[in-house]
């Protein structure tokens, strides 16, 4: 096998690496890609803007902590494993430059105030403090890429594990279908462009496609940052897997109408009672799933998992974000360049929450890297002590 | 009062008439518009250019029964009550042009083949055909220039009574909530431009905010095609109503956190047992509103029953619009034209109902011009018994 990643992401030319054996799963025109990963110097960080897909693959350098809080508020990386994974270099950028105990309280509270649902998000920065407050500040740099890398390569262990798992549930779905297809829907991206790799609800579809199981995938929209319509189909075209584009809109039709066998998406933070919030309007679809008995399914790490937080209307703050964001829409203008179109009214304001919480009682089942769980509080609470320290 | 627009559609300047007493209930700038209109000319129809709306103002003509035909397709005019009225008026054209019996069974089996959902459409139809086949081909032209102006007054006169009564349910609701503000959700357009004026979700909302109550809408886009965030907000705004336009994904989360008092919506078909066939997503909100407790009521003309029909999923045949107004929308770029952006991923293709059907269960009431009505088929019953003939 052609070795093309490094496991710790050193000296590593984007989608080539001859020092190790890891191949990224996911390639854009045959060419492998991971979300993140050092840059050639050996010490920034290279994202894929996600700003400007699916039109112009543009691979943004993050030099700074403080680029990175910005690529995260911007959304130019997104989805709440890469968020994670991508605040951890951040952090290390920062120790790079200063590795004094001020420094890393600032780091640490620049990033985290970036954005509030994921709580990979939270769980990424702890534990940076964690391995780092305890080592002297000549050794913070090193522990700190030591720890991002790590980070990212958990993640993709973590979503490999996710689309076993969960591609065991499509088989089954396939077996009852006989020769038909089975027919997936999911809402936003919760693809390998939402983590290191492989994706968490797309990990198990892409896992699935490659056994053979015949299968089609509905793709919400996602207004209102089209991250299904601009993402999700992306990810799926670019490796050939069947799917079509939806209005948010439509799912309901969908499985009124018995065109839906299973619904997967991912999460941003899930309670330990299994509450998940994922991106706008997953909840509508798990009421629609419910009504027509279509099982939902939410695919994520342990480390979308906030063991604090029990009640997700109660306890998960919700990120309200600008409504420029649902009276304009970006996308590829006539003359071939990324263009903003205003839809809305003119004059007419806009409330944009990012998130909805969907109650554990909608939710079929959890897909985890330790395999399926009840999205009760005694599933998670088995799962936490399955689950490694 | 200054008379502005003349109740036989006759000699009718836009915006203006010397000839009656009626006045437009809406405004658009101070200036009085219905949807449509018969042109200056006396024979010619004008219509509002709904594709054009928020960013312009166009008036279209048409002249013959093909152009009205066109114009419903490409939804130059669109919402129920109004697709009938113009279906109507392009039977007058072409009556006006050719009265014979070909002429007359082409433009009925041109214009009903124009939309299939609707059935305010099949209602005009039918209704233009009943007076037009008794008559000699000389008097036609008048009859259904007469009929087409009398199905616009009933409708204006249908709409104006839902808008009373469904006010009665909002007053209820400012009522409950004391000195607070009611917050109504609605879908898609089915205001004065979804009608020949008044609306039929709408009319309760103008009557009541017109009469003081303190009351707030969310207006969802509605994708695809957006009537919500560019016809039902800049509606609202040009009446001056408190509104906030939020991605259809937004709703559930709304009614979740106890911000929606009541959801009105419009109806392209009611069942005899009251399944509701109205745009896509409609559905979605339903059955949100049902798990928060939210009322959710629907207004329409009796026009838009068909008694016919019973199970709206089995009965009711659903139109499949082009894919290209999912993976395309167009909005007012920054050159100040408009322009169409692709917002999918290239090569992914899409699918777009247009309706949905939410089940009678689920809706709380009927607003129609006879009153507040269960949605059952016991209260529709009693309504059509009740009904004009």
């Amino acid at each position: 096998m052609r070795r093309l990643w490094c496991c710790r992401n050193v000296r590593l030319i984007l989608g080539y690496c001859a020092l190790c054996e890891h191949e990224a799963h996911l390639k854009i025109d045959g060419r492998p890609y991971r979300s993140i990963t050092l840059a050639p110097d050996g010490w920034s960080v290279e994202v894929i803007d996600q700003t400007r897909l699916p039109f112009r693959l543009v691979i943004a350098r993050l030099a700074t902590c403080e680029a990175v809080a910005a690529a995260i508020s911007q959304m130019v990386v997104r989805g709440a494993p890469l968020i994670g994974a991508t605040a951890a270099y951040g952090v290390a950028l920062a120790m790079r430059k200063d590795p004094g105990d001020p420094a890393l309280a600032s780091a640490l509270e620049t990033l985290g105030a970036t954005r509030p649902t994921a709580v990979n998000l939270a769980w990424a920065l702890s534990r940076m403090g964690e391995a780092l407050r305890a080592a002297s500040p000549d050794q913070r740099a090193a522990i700190a890429y030591g720890e991002a890398a790590a980070i990212c390569e958990e993640d993709v262990a973590a979503c490999q594990a996710i689309g076993v798992h969960g591609a065991g549930l499509i088989a089954q779905a396939a077996q009852v279908k006989g020769d038909g297809r089975v027919n997936i829907l999911t809402h936003c991206n919760a693809g390998w462009l939402a983590c290191v790799d492989h994706g968490t609800a797309l990990a198990p579809i892409y896992h699935a496609h490659d056994a053979g199981v015949h299968l089609h995938v509905w793709v919400d929209e996602t207004r209102p940052r089209n991250q299904g319509a601009a993402l999700t189909a992306f990810e799926l075209g670019a490796h050939g897997v069947p799917h079509t584009v939806i209005a948010d809109n439509a799912g309901g039709h969908l499985m009124q109408r018995g065109e839906v066998d299973l619904c997967i998406v991912g999460a941003d933070r899930i309670t330990a009672r299994g509450d998940v919030a994922n991106k706008i309007g997953t909840y509508l679809k798990a009421l629609a799933a419910r009504e027509a008995g279509v099982p939902f399914h939410v695919a994520a790490p342990l480390s979308t998992i906030d063991w604090s937080a029990q009640d997700g209307l109660r306890d998960i703050p919700i990120e309200e974000r600008s409504g420029r964001e649902v009276t304009h829409v970006t996308g590829l203008g006539p003359d071939g360049a990324l263009t903003t179109v205003q839809v809305a009214a003119p004059g007419s304001g806009a409330a944009n929450p990012g998130f909805d919480v969907t109650p554990a009682g909608l939710v079929s089942g959890l897909i985890t890297e330790c395999g399926l769980t009840p999205a009760t509080a005694e599933g998670l609470s088995r799962l936490r002590q399955r689950a490694p320290a």
